[in-house]
């Protein structure tokens, strides 16, 4: 059976989230529904990993094995006529079976966004969290710098989360400033539930000039009391999963 | 009793169109319940026009009287903590009687978005029609300098319009192209229904090179069955709304 890796983005607005879940409409939910009948077989759709409910993905990567069917390039066409407006698929290739969108991810990116301009913009405000303050860049960033690493996450990661090891490793967390907007950019090898949001609401905190104590007493304590808050998941795109080979590009 | 002019944004997606249906989400229902909520007292809302269902405004201009309440620059920050997300108090400022959101209006500035790349952005996706063609912006602009001035518009009407008067004068009407986006900016005296999204489906058949006859003669036959498609409502945003005044700014 080919195995079809497919490239999605999604405006998470709409959606209960990617996963899968009964009478909700879910990013795989509807991608199975939709594959289903184009192939008229049912189809068992793999994500990279979850994103939570109202959280967008610019390049979220899926798997699935199909019969038969047309070649993959074709998929994107099919899938664009098939797919609602809010889900677009973007790129789609036969890959070995030894591929699994989960199970072969190298690294993440995420890009959480914060809209600082006193009135909302109408067109971004379902893609950044708009917070009307004057954020210090600097203080970010210089709080930003104690979460590169491998670390226990505790801190930054919903508290009921049932995960026994919360150790990950970011290899980059970097605050951009582009106008109005401040861009945090996280890339590592495994996100923990809420995490870029907790770390988000966080860094916000800092820049606001509000953080209690810094990130590397916050991320000691292993104690999800001590970050900030969690921010609202409309800011949040996962960017760019990366497995490894040439044409993953991590940023933009 | 005071009058207050209020300048307001909103996200069409969710809404069916301005004006007030009953049982239906429309931006006039929700400002009016929003604004009856706050100051305990119902209020009647009048819009500087209707926004078709699907259409954004970056400036819609509402004005409305009240009995008694704050100063008129309170309600922009009373509106943003009492409005959902996807409406935007902007601005408020008290006038005199005279003014009227619909009567005292000279020029109105819409933006017709058309998406080209050939994967749509999912983050502009609500706001843009996506046409994946390479547009001839020159055919474009060739044609639009044809609709400029006063003209019966009845090509460029639905067909179904009650109006009897379909003359109407374009001031301006510009095709911009922003990397893989085109705007077509219209700036008139007043606007028939669907007008701007007929005039865009128009000018896109034009930079496709498959309209059939020029605009002028699309124009001289009054017959809506020789103008292009209506291009669908989410790429429209009322952009301006000019009274004349000096602080009304009709482009960016």
């Amino acid at each position: 059976m080919p195995r079809i890796k497919l490239e999605i983005a999604y405006d998470g607005t709409d959606f209960h989230g990617f996963a899968k879940q009964r009478g909700l409409r879910t990013v795989q939910g509807v991608l199975e529904e939709t594959l289903a009948r184009i192939l008229k077989c049912s189809v068992e759709v793999y994500g990279s990993g979850r994103t939570d409910a109202g959280v967008h993905a610019r390049a979220q990567v899926v798997h699935f094995d199909v019969p038969y069917g047309p070649p993959a390039d074709k998929y994107v066409y099919m899938l664009r006529r098939g797919l609602p407006r809010d889900v677009v698929a973007v790129r789609a290739e036969q890959v070995p079976d030894s591929f699994h969108a989960r199970f072969s991810v190298r690294r993440k990116t995420y890009r959480y966004t914060v809209q600082t301009a006193p009135v909302p913009d109408i067109f971004t405000q379902r893609y950044s969290w708009h917070e009307p303050l004057a954020l210090d860049i600097g203080r970010m960033r210089a709080e930003a710098v104690h979460l590169v690493g491998e670390h226990d996450f505790t801190s930054f990661c919903a508290a009921a989360t049932p995960v026994e090891d919360k150790r990950r490793t970011l290899y980059r967390v970097d605050v951009v400033q582009d106008g109005s907007y401040v861009h945090i950019w996280c890339t590592g090898n495994g996100f923990l539930q809420y995490m870029v949001r907790i770390i988000a609401g966080t860094l916000v905190d800092a820049g606001a000039g509000r953080l209690r104590m810094s990130v590397r007493d916050i991320l000691a304590a292993c104690d999800r009391t001590r970050a900030g808050r969690t921010a609202p998941p409309w800011g949040l795109a996962l960017w760019a999963v990366d497995y490894g080979t040439v044409d993953d590009a991590i940023r933009p």
